[in-house]
């Protein structure tokens, strides 16, 4: 089991996570504190997975200050999950304030928001995309977060559920730099699967922050749910259908999992355990004021690097004020010239640098568990493969 | 990174698994195929990755003989999240044949199967209870499969999307020594989660086989489903809807999970993975027949042993053409003798033997990990407690 030379990898996710964390989780999968057992292994409301639930609860209260307004819990779930689960239980808060089933305001920057806008439209929603980055964009594409001014009007507290976004989208390498400004008493709700513990947030200003892991703090199986505790109240299911919204499933009814303590089924306490251990490094490593400082450090050295780039050899695709600092996206100009930055960069071993199936090109991925070292290594291929 | 004793650890779930599947899941988590990167750390549509999902499949297929007619495939879930998930998928298939809203029959006989009928109705299904193994037992619990002869008719194929029941059920450790007979046309539904691959199984009979897979063949975070292929047709969404059929959040869609290779949405690839390393293994041993001999001759012994102690002691309680092979359920007789039993075991390096929370008592696992050995252990301590 060796693993100690740098791995210079950039995938989007799953995604690398720091080498200490991947063996101290090696370590307890195989026996958790000298029990002979793995921690995959116990029941997940035994002694030991509780502190594991209590105690990464308590690192991302800490990382986030989280306040006592708002509740952590966890989920077995991923970013796709948390688009139904996230229509289902902000419909139900809302017709518990309201008696009505209320609207939902997406904002559209790319694949990952106009899929939640889908699902939630598939699942009954009233949805109202107050804006699309793409059909914005005089190239066609989401490069771009656009100018609130340009923003269709949002719906107000008495018949809007909800205003969604997502604060990193992946795919597109668009990220918001600022939280949107909504109506007085409509609820925010934020995918921040991708960019989550990447810095820091003013939690108070949401209803719903939603991750799933396996980008930044994590491997997959696990989501992470940030939600103001008034959200937690519902009407009965007999009220909830009376008014033509649709069930939960019970794995996805933040309510029963909240009340449960992330336990009312069977979570995935390996997968969370990781989350743990990543959230104990970033604390140990000064929280999230440092972290933010590195990587912004890192994305700003790759965009530098980038933008000093003669002319004709790179194409930037995001305007520079929505420029993602978690995912980096390019074209290289000419035939053949993509698969030669590719190759090239795999040969100094380099990988997981290709774009998202959907849209090709170049990212790279610059989550926290990519060292400076690597950001410089794959900087020094850019400047040596442009000249 | 010792784990060289036999673990005496008989929890129901999640569960021991073999230390040799542990080892190398620890190993692959750190670094996989040389790769410079674990298995939790890259994407769920890489090469390694698909092929991960593969073998997988191509395991279950061989060892379960299962039909070119019937498809296997892998979701972010558990049995909770299934019970939803059979509902909306069984009622869609049903209504794609029939044009109508079926119903659904439902066998209870345990604290499992009478959940995921609660879940259905919940979610609109209407639900007919065709048996309860409560209700019709003298002792008032959950002791026994009753006889079919006493069974509620079934619906009929005009009428009945499927029929539900769960082969094992961990928490009253009443197992179905058969499968149910069900009405021609009309699809039988089976959650399998505690003792899938622990014997063989005639999966034609079925319309859908599904198992969280954290008590006999993994780490939680992943189901297997087994499904006939004819099921993975559905109407529209607005057909559906029409019907007044809820719709399947996209992550629980059967169709559309199958259709996408179990790739959908982000797939828990370590912790499928792990099932990989199960499944390699009981291949490796000689495949099911072999495994059900085992476990067959495991629990014979230790219901043996049970049988053999002198009345007053324990209280056995599941009726004998009823019993578990995978959980073997009873009570201690006597104040503070449970605890004296368990404190003994314990002493002894034996744990995880306490009955559920919602029932009590005492509950021996013996899923396929359990050896022989812990076996033998735990019946020379239940001679000597009773003596």
């Amino acid at each position: 089991m060796t693993r100690t030379e740098t791995t210079h990898y950039f995938g989007a996710g799953p995604a690398l996570l720091p080498t200490s964390v991947i063996k101290q989780a090696a370590e307890d999968l195989i026996e958790y504190q000298g029990s002979g057992l793995g921690l995959g292994e116990i029941s997940h409301r035994s002694a030991p997975a509780v502190a594991v639930v209590d105690n990464t609860k308590s690192n991302i209260k800490q990382l986030l200050n989280v306040p006592e307004t708002h509740e952590v819990f966890f989920l077995q779930s991923g970013g796709t999950g948390e688009f139904a689960a996230v229509a289902y239980n902000m419909l139900a808060a809302f017709a518990k304030k309201t008696g009505k089933k209320g609207k939902a305001d997406y904002i559209v920057t790319g694949t990952w928001s106009q899929k939640a806008a889908e699902e939630a439209k598939r699942l009954g929603v009233d949805v109202n995309i107050v804006v699309n980055g793409k059909k914005s964009s005089p190239t066609g594409k989401y490069d771009r977060i656009p100018e609130p001014e340009t923003w269709n009007a949002f719906g107000s507290a008495e018949d809007t559920a909800y205003v969604y976004y997502c604060d990193n989208e992946t795919v597109n390498g668009v990220e918001f730099p600022y939280v949107p400004k909504v109506p007085e008493g409509v609820e925010l709700v934020a995918d921040m699967s991708s960019n989550v513990l990447s810095r820091e947030v003013d939690v108070s200003k949401f209803g719903v922050i939603f991750a799933g892991v396996q980008k930044n703090i994590g491997i997959a199986g696990v989501a992470v749910v940030i939600i103001k505790k008034l959200l937690l109240e519902k009407p009965s299911d007999e009220e909830l259908t009376a008014l033509n919204i649709p069930l939960a499933p019970i794995v996805f009814d933040f309510p029963t999992l909240v009340k449960n303590n992330s336990l009312y089924n069977t979570l995935p306490i390996f997968n969370l355990h990781v989350v743990y251990l990543t959230t104990k490094l970033l604390l140990d490593n000064g929280g999230l004021e440092v972290q933010e400082a590195v990587s912004n450090k890192k994305a700003e050295k790759l965009y530098a690097t980038l933008d000093s780039v003669p002319e004709g050899v790179f194409n930037l695709l995001v305007e520079k004020n929505s420029r993602s600092r978690m995912n980096i996206v390019f074209t290289v100009i000419g035939g053949g010239k993509e698969k030669e930055f590719l190759d090239g960069a795999k040969a100094k071993g380099m990988t997981g640098l290709s774009g998202h199936r959907s849209v090709g090109g170049i990212r790279i991925s610059n989550y926290n568990a990519v060292s400076e070292e690597s950001i410089d290594y794959v900087c020094s291929w850019i400047k040596e493969f442009a000249s």
